[in-house]
């Protein structure tokens, strides 16, 4: 017997714009999806929320900086949960764009803190036209 | 001062494929990411792996159907360590299909199992023509 088979199916929930925000301030790791020459593509990033859009830096040189100015990108943060097979995720459509160095705040605190080494110079802004959250409760 | 100031950067290395393949089977929770008359969008699914390739379950209706039959699309796992800041995902970029119902197996256990309630009577399955992997190491 599976262990799964001794749960009812959870319940999934829209959830409102507000939840939906502080469930993003809550995290520090979220995915972009955006489009290269071979199609759909998905990489996680460390970000910040500033006022409605999503900042997160990456190299000036990598595949990501390829494909994302002015590019229409999802972006994803979730959390769940194994053991009550529950949890939550918000995703955020809208338009990535560069920020130029000279818009950047000048207190490095306010930048998204990437996890990993390298050089990753480049703030990219993700303005959303739309922001959907969904809540999974336990069954 | 800011937590994360305590910490050197992490180092982001490739895995090899075979890692890939072991990590991908340990969790149930992944992200699909498609295209829709919109523009990129990522949502999370609960999958099995089918030898190569990614089952995933989904309801006729929605709007993953809708865009997924022999479409392009990415599939992305993680899991990330918030307080060594470190972790590892894997992305397969590959061909989605959905599974002709005589073709899936009787026994159900095969099948990736929602966590959530609803009708998922369509199984949609992703051949990969590539999947790499990175893990970040701890700083």
């Amino acid at each position: 017997m599976r262990t799964t088979e001794h749960w009812f199916p959870g319940r999934l929930t829209e959830m409102p714009a507000g939840e939906c925000r502080d469930l993003m301030g809550s995290t520090s790791v979220g995915r972009v999806a955006f489009v290269d020459e071979d199609g759909p593509v998905v990489l996680p990033v460390n970000y910040v929320l500033d006022g409605d859009t999503v900042l997160f830096r990456t190299s000036p040189a990598n595949t990501i900086a390829r494909h994302l100015d002015s590019a229409t990108v999802a972006f994803e943060v979730d959390e769940f949960d194994d053991y009550t097979q529950s949890g939550w995720s918000v995703v955020v459509r809208g338009t990535a764009s560069f920020v130029p160095a000279d818009e950047l705040a000048s207190d490095e605190r306010s930048l998204p803190f990437p996890w990993a080494d390298g050089v990753r110079t480049l703030v990219v802004r993700v303005t959303p036209f739309s922001v959907s959250g969904r809540r999974l409760l336990p069954g």
